[in-house]
């Protein structure tokens, strides 16, 4: 047995156990972050995120030679015991763990370069909470979309930030609520890597002081339906803005069931960009015996 | 902000908050108990068991009355916010958490009489485990139970083991595990108070060195399906038993989802008691900072 120190967080409803591991000295195998991902049998958590140096573990490399100032790595793992590239509510929450532990201390409006599995992505360190910028996003396939809860399929536009969206309008809210998630909707044709499936009502009104405002639910690939996916309220953003066309403005807000999220799209040298703001809450902190798996 | 410091701990799943209060000076309020039980943005439990002297609660008078030795109270909360009289898994984890914490220092095999909502109970420190007198039992009415899955309903036995049960044996294995449960199941006549729903089939072979194996799956009322109900198993060994005749025994196997649990039927001079036993684990301790509710 073990003893491991721990803190846990969330990103609007999305939670992680974090852990500060600084040289990399964590064993961190599939089988510890199920356990620890375990919600009655562990701690609980959506996936296990450690804060290790770039320059310890083989994926850094590359994020040094792209970044030279991304000292810390979002070693991200989910809770089924795989690891990830990337995830648009976790960066938020590790970053806000960084400052806690006073491992980085970035001034307010500081960008932050930090390592993922995607490559490096900067945070930017606000006032009320923390935009990362998501990079590139690219246009996929229409496919459509059957849920439970749903007369008929409707039709979904293929977004892929990072990873594999499809998304869904909706006629109004009592359709959204109505929405039965506990079955996995399904798509046609069928993506050969599945994708997560977001399902988007407009706001009343939908304008408002120049941001669109949209209500999502979101079934993530592997996981089921969650509270929040930030990808997924980035990706709900570009194809509601994609269908309402030339009058449809760059800055989103997004409500999702565990609260709510800012979406821009943004202009730069190698395209456009999308990012994403929201808040992050660091919980409690704890140890935990570990078993040696 | 307040920083509580807590336990967490489960038996056979079933998972508790643990708060050590000697003298009753945390002001435990629904709101709190929601909090600390929300499994994303608390700790997240099934309930909240604060360890508090009887005679620091006004309900703890009429336990040191009855039993002067009850130096400590049960003070258990449902994830809910409403207080519980008595849980048969939860007293297991609290006595474990109770010797943990170096509050009581009972020798294997000593009786610790504890208070609860429910009146006094008595639990027995084994070497594996720990073992509580549910106390008296009392067979009720049948009831058909209606459920997700099921293609008829089917007659169910009503037995209260301190709280309402109403147990159905199921044909086999495939019918126990094709049960949708995320749908509550129905009572015919319906209980005033509601009841838990237990669903049981017997193992192959029911009778294996003079002890009785089945295995259950339970609906508690107000909560869901949960992985583990104490007085659910319990009721199932009785009602089992009832229905099986002469030839059943009063010991008894009981495996739920989150493990397995002992159920023993004996004679006392007030008439026939019931108890349980089982595992209890203590899996990581804490300090969360708590808002004033």
């Amino acid at each position: 047995m073990t003893t491991l120190s721990f803190t846990k967080g969330h990103g609007t409803g999305n939670d992680f156990v974090l852990l500060t591991d600084p040289e990399g000295a964590i064993d961190l195998t599939p089988e510890l972050v199920r356990f620890l991902c375990d919600r009655r049998f562990g701690i609980g958590a959506d996936g296990v995120i450690r804060a290790v140096r770039s320059r310890a573990l083989p994926e850094g490399e590359t994020i040094l030679e792209q970044e030279p100032e991304a000292e810390w790595f979002m070693d991200y793992w989910n809770a089924d015991g795989t690891v990830a590239e990337m995830c648009g509510n976790g960066i938020r929450v590790y970053t806000h763990y960084l400052i806690a532990e006073g491992l980085v201390a970035p001034k307010s409006n500081d960008t932050l370069p930090l390592g993922t599995r995607a490559g490096v992505r900067d945070v930017l360190v606000g006032a009320s909470g923390y935009t990362v910028d998501l990079g590139r996003w690219r246009l996929g396939k229409e496919r459509l979309v059957a849920a439970s809860g749903l007369d008929v399929a409707r039709p979904g536009l293929g977004i892929e930030v990072g990873n594999p969206h499809v998304v869904a309008v909706l006629a109004d809210e009592a359709e959204l609520d109505g929405l039965n998630l506990e079955v996995q909707p399904s798509f046609e044709p069928t993506p050969a890597a599945g994708a997560n499936a977001e399902f988007v009502v407009p706001a009343e009104p939908l304008l408002h002081n120049g941001i669109a405002h949209i209500r999502m639910r979101v079934f993530e690939r592997g996981v089921g339906e969650t509270l929040s996916c930030g990808t997924g309220a980035a990706a709900s953003a570009l194809a509601f803005r994609h269908w309402g066309g030339e009058q449809m403005p760059n800055s989103w807000s997004v409500e999702v069931p565990g609260g709510r999220l800012a979406v821009r799209m943004f202009a730069t040298e190698e395209g456009e960009h999308v990012s994403l703001s929201g808040p992050a809450e660091l919980v409690y902190s704890g140890e935990i015996e570990v078993p040696a798996f």
